[in-house]
């Protein structure tokens, strides 16, 4: 069976620090190009940082599509032949970016998915984006990408796996819990992952980020899920790391559970 | 903060062996009291069985609503102060049997759910249900109940949540999985139940059995968690026991996390 290697990109971002930040991007996707993964996953504004001190700061490290950043990607999409897909804060016709996400194939920008579900202060920050996760087509197979708290919405996945997702990328920034959890247990954010990833017989892949950021901590939790919802890279535990794994994603084309059953045709949304 | 105890029975079921059934639940039960739950929560199928020849099988131990089990859960909250829940099958005006499940408080039948989503050969024996989920006014608070693979889809979960559910239980019966989970992974079962309480800020509690039957094995992987997705007691490993945990259902009131958010308000359902 021909498997797809999918990567994720799990390093220090800080706002304070772009270039830094761009080094250890760029050395984080060298670490995974060494793997030769057809699919590399990399955080939510993975370029500029997340902890924004008001609009007029997001708004001067706003970018066009074929801004800095896109570029990046595109210049990475052609030199390790992966699909790139990363978060960046994406310049808007309004007086608020968008949180965005750009899914990038052979040089070529297939999709730019704009965050709907807007996260603690981002609130303040962002416009929220009015358009569905997308479902796009790619060399290896159907990919939907959301971004962070889009994915701990069971209905978001559900609605890009019913819309032919084999595998659903979600470039995050997962915040440290107030309350970390009782010793043993996984955040509840992985435990979403592994969930939706079962409910739907899909893949979902969370790229996270590390590094401390104007006091804000991160989960640095990335994880890869199979379609029983096992992980099959991390969680990861916090560290600067590349995650991979060769996925079947033709495994996502069976919906059936053994004779009886089907995980989309036994939902019964009337009742709902 | 009051607390409301609530209490799990996992015991051996045999579909061949009725008054052993009923020996090891009353056991169970008199087990549980010795910690006074306010809430005790039976399996699927909880003395009849689950693995059924076929519909005519199923037909002869088929029982109404006032016939010997719900009339147990009677007796066992009269006589231990407890709102008792627990699954049963049901009989049906037409030729099959119902999958059903009770919710009795001081010997009253407070609801009677017949189980929507029906797994495996269920689907030759029993009628499914047609009506959804009840969320039910008790002494403890508003309780909803549903059966095993119901709990798996989260807009069910989700359904009687934003109808007011602060606990969400499910008379369950897993079989074991062809496939065992990988070493140190819970059953996606368990994981479907932590993250549809994290979703939904509710408190999920599924009460499964242990007990081969007919050649079926099962997971008894009873869990109490709570509206983080943590468990609070279990999950089990198939051991017989009794699960407890105090909950303070108030908790499930609050939808709210941190300042800017809401599990509910958040949701963006013109977009799924």
């Amino acid at each position: 069976m021909p498997t797809t290697r999918v990567a994720v990109c799990q390093y220090a971002i800080d706002i304070d620090d772009p270039a830094g930040t761009l080094k250890r991007l760029r050395a984080s996707v060298a670490e995974a190009a060494e793997a030769e993964p057809q699919v590399i996953v990399l955080p939510e504004l993975c370029t500029s940082g997340y902890v924004f001190h008001d609009i007029a700061e997001a708004q001067s490290r706003a970018e066009p599509v074929d801004g800095p950043t896109v570029q990046l990607f595109r210049e990475l999409s052609f030199k390790h032949h992966a699909i790139v897909v990363g978060g960046f804060c994406e310049r808007s016709d309004g007086d608020r970016p968008f949180n965005s996400a750009a899914v990038v194939e052979n040089g070529e920008v297939l999709v730019v998915y704009r965050k709907t579900h807007l996260w603690g202060t981002e609130k303040l920050i962002f416009t929220a984006g009015d358009e569905p996760a997308p479902v796009v087509n790619t060399s290896v197979g159907k990919i939907a990408v959301m971004i962070c708290y889009d994915a701990e919405f069971p209905e978001m996945v559900g609605s890009v796996a019913r819309r032919g997702a084999q595998l659903v990328l979600a470039p995050s920034n997962w915040p440290a819990l107030k309350l970390p959890p009782p010793p043993g247990e996984r955040a509840p954010e992985v435990v979403k992952a592994q969930a939706f990833a079962a409910v739907n017989r899909v893949f979902t892949v969370v790229a996270d980020r590390i590094g401390s950021e104007r006091g804000v901590d991160w989960i640095g939790g990335s994880v890869i899920c199979n379609v029983w919802g096992y992980p099959m890279a991390g969680p990861a535990n916090g560290d600067a790391l590349v995650l991979w794994a060769d996925l079947d994603l033709n495994q996502a084309f069976t919906k059936a559970v053994g004779v009886q059953n089907n995980s989309f045709e036994d939902r019964r949304p009337e009742l709902y």
